[in-house]
């Protein structure tokens, strides 16, 4: 069987008409969740790109893989998603974009080469590369944010695109009043038809790529179909860029009391430039209809997709996974990005299609369990014939429930956050090691912990879906706290650093030693059978004399 | 500077005259304890030896390494005192034990090979090996327990011990009334003299082994001096193996109190065959003589090497630190061995000279601050003249106390244990994830937390110093509990795995994908300077043209 891993990067799991969006429709991705099980309260590990990535890649909590946030470094030997499928005979592939940064020091202190195949998968997440291209081909005055070669780029310049970095000013840009460029980066240009042929356009071009990669697979695989889109900058080319107006335009989750007496730090993202955008309708009225045009553009895009897979008859063997590594808060709650935990945050879309019989009692349904990313690696790992090494990978396979079997399942999702490269960190003065938030949600009660002596955050879900009510500002609920904080300690001392020795293997190493002679309990021999002691009697020890004089 | 880092085996706290013992004198550990500082409160953070010793070489807790019980391989990669103190310029040598294994799986995954230089310190905890002999050759009906090979068994061939195993039929072995070989795994032979040489037995071999170290070594070194002993088997050669008799025992600290509904856990260790021999006075009248008496021989090569530091002039530039990687119920708590918490097993010696002249004022002086082992590698770190890399060290460098300064301490120690691979976990029936112990002790509190749904215990060391009453038994404490749970999730929450970014830096890299073109927040260009964006905009932007048709 093959995979196709899809990722959508900042898609929200709300902006879909199979998850109840009244004015986007993305028949393709209801085409999937026709097929498939969808799944409607999957969380990601960390609402940031590079540690809910890195989450997603290994199937470990960010605090146990160590990467978490954007650039820092996955540790060398960590051991990933591909190192899994590969000893199952199923090779992983990456098309697109993983946020992964080598661990440069690791590797020159094991003495890999960058260049040798061992050293490019400990730099691209375990994955062999197709195309490596993280989509974010920003430039400054202290030159291009991502160092390394941009395939995207490349396309662009032999299409004919002129200047550096065509990414920018062509993908990413539109046209002003003038005919001068007009950037992406700012809101005010959202509006406007990117200046590019759609066909050259980053969603449609991955594609190409992925369809150019199945037509020539062969073997068992993986592919990591990681798209940039619909991730900032906003803009898109026509004819997406105004199907939406502002009569599209949700109106924003937002409270006025949820700027009173807020959290110190929930406060302090208020007032961050993202926020402080997107609490202007205007901006609001702006992006929101590019960003549904970008998923608009993905969505007609897996069609394509799809239909290859039909008339190539891979529909048939090949599994198909659409989801995110975190959403997109779109002014909701006052704030821009992702970040914190607000549902449009940090819950994602995830419908899994199974081709196997086995899964066909689940087809066109929706699970409500309570599902974190890092239950993918799981699921593939299962997909593939294995069995999922629980010592390492901490997500649990989904395939009970694309089965439709009954299962013992977890009680609470963990997810994390480290905003200590923030200004957000500076501004409150925290140190780095404190500037750590933990998530614990229950399916009803969510709270939030934050390192460094801040007061928790507390959301009933049920009494209040819209998550504006803050209910450790009073005294109040105080059992409800404790309870979650029960959970959190739990968690945190689960054993997942014990990665070089699984259960079975202790269970079978068990007894060992005395067989080898470790007796640290004889008091006379009697404990054990003679045959283990007679080497240390006299009689069976042959030629025994005095020590050398 | 040098650094001798002597580490012992099965070491109490409480057997040396410089600690309080009545009955056996050392007076070279009391030397050492003259010339430096002696802690009076140092803990492990596990106590047996593998997972004590990856702590030790790590500075890291065993939940943060992950090789928690013997035989557990440390994951490739870990970064190792070794690794630390080379980019500082400071070699790290071994000389005995480590009881390391070496993570094949994970060296195979990154194609490293055993027999590089790298492959090598993977398998050594980083050091490089003068001499690697864990010191245990036991023998039985599946072979040797350690295949490795022997240099201590080599030695002794060479001296004319003959037989396959002289470590065993010799240094291990007396003779019986028969002529008979008298195996030194028998409690009931620990009163003879082992059949060899005192000068061919293991610690002056060993001893020998490190001043011809020292003898040769040029530049900056670290040698960690590992010997196996006071460790079982329970013998020791003439004239060490009747300095000691039954009137120098002293009685086992025990309670029957201790055996009325004990904490489930601790029971099931109260039966094993271990116990079971160490709860005969018999045992403990023949064992613990020639415990004292390894230990006494210990101190007499311990004296040995100080008067060569002295006559090659190399105790002026030497720091030498005496510690162990547990101690030895010998009976107490009606127990043998270690593995639990009582201060028998868990507290150790550290004894810590500095011959610089900063640490003068300390010198004949005790220490009560709460110290955990993986404060040495932290030490030595900051001795090395290096910045204690915190995000991977997790202990603290123990140089304010050396040098009388005042500093900011921790107020709990943690140490965990594993009993997955025991027979008390089949006992008991629990998982082997749940066959996990926790201690947290803030200096009179003590409390002990297992995974499994067992309830705790809990010992107050200022009203019990004996640790009989388990005060957990009863519904009373509950605020102690809660409160040492407290400090155990706040420990559980540690940042541990982010061992690629340190708080520095993070610190550095903050703001700087703005200035690479990372500019999600823009709404008209106004809230960047203007040659950040300009590129953006048309007049810097030169040849701009409408995207190719």
């Amino acid at each position: 069987m093959n995979i196709l891993f899809i990722m959508y990067d900042q898609l929200r799991f709300d902006y879909l008409s199979c998850a109840g969006h009244p004015h986007l429709h993305t028949p393709n991705f209801d085409r999937v969740a026709a097929m498939g099980l969808q799944f409607s309260q999957c969380y990601v590990q960390s609402p940031i790109c590079g540690a809910s990535r890195m989450s997603y890649y290994t199937g470990r909590y960010t605090s146990s893989h160590g990467a978490q946030w954007n650039g820092f470094p996955l540790r060398v030997g960590e051991v990933t998603l591909g190192d899994h499928l590969r000893k199952l005979g199923m090779h992983s592939w990456l098309i697109g974009k993983t946020h992964m940064k080598v661990d440069a020091d690791g590797m020159a202190r094991l003495g890999l080469a960058a260049d040798s195949i061992i050293g490019a998968r400990q730099a691209e997440c375990g994955f062999d590369a197709w195309i490596r291209d993280d989509g974010l081909w920003g430039q400054g005055p202290e030159g291009f944010y991502d160092a390394k070669r941009s395939p995207y780029n490349e396309y662009l310049k032999s299409k004919g695109y002129d200047g550096e970095n065509p990414w920018s000013d062509y993908a990413n840009s539109g046209i002003d009043a003038d005919g001068d460029m007009a950037s992406g980066w700012m809101f005010k240009n959202a509006d406007k038809p990117a200046n590019i042929r759609e066909e050259d356009s980053e969603t449609p071009w991955l594609t190409s790529e992925t369809i150019r990669f199945i037509d020539q697979a062969e073997g068992d695989w993986l592919a990591h179909v990681s798209y940039i889109k619909p991730h900032w900058p906003y803009i898109v080319p026509a004819p997406y860029h105004d199907m939406y107006g502002p009569q599209h335009v949700l109106p924003a989750k937002r409270a006025d009391r949820e700027r009173e007496e807020p959290h110190p730090v929930y406060g302090t993202f208020l007032s961050n430039k993202i926020a402080a955008a997107f609490q202007q309708d205007a901006v609001r009225e702006k992006v929101i209809p590019a960003y549904m045009g970008l998923i608009k553009q993905a969505d007609d895009q897996l069609g394509r997709l799809l239909d290859h897979l039909d008339e190539t008859g891979r529909m048939k063997d090949t599994m198909i996974v659409l989801c995110s590594d975190h959403g997109d808060y779109l002014g909701d709650h006052w704030l821009g990005e992702k970040d914190l935990f607000h549902e449009a945050s940090v819950k994602v879309p995830m419908i899994i299609y199974d081709p196997r019989s086995k899964a066909d009692s689940t087809r066109g349904t929706t699970c409500d369990a309570l599902v974190e990313s890092i239950d993918l690696a799981a699921t593939f790992i299962e997909a593939a014939g294995g069995e999922v090494p629980d010592h390492i990978v901490e997500g649990r396979s989904l395939m009970p429930w694309l089965e439709g079997r009954d299962t013992d399942w977890r009680e609470y999702v963990v997810s994390e956050y480290d905003y200590s490269a923030t200004p957000m960190c500076v501004a409150l003065g925290v140190a780095p090691k404190d500037a750590r938030l933990f998530m614990v949600f229950d399916g009803r009660w969510k709270l939030i912990h934050a390192e460094g002596g801040f007061r928790p955050m507390l959301f009933d879900l049920k009494t209040d879906p819209d998550e504006f009510d803050d209910l450790a500002k009073g005294a109040a609920h105080s059992t409800e706290i404790a309870r979650l904080y029960d959970m959190l300690a739990d968690w945190g001392r689960r054993c997942n650093q014990r990665v070089t020795r699984s259960d079975a293997d202790i269970v079978a190493s068990r007894g060992g030693s005395a067989k080898k002679g470790i007796l640290p309990f004889m008091v006379d021999g009697k404990e054990v059978p003679q045959e283990w002691t007679e080497k240390y009697r006299g009689p069976a020890r042959q030629n025994y004399t005095k020590k050398p004089q």
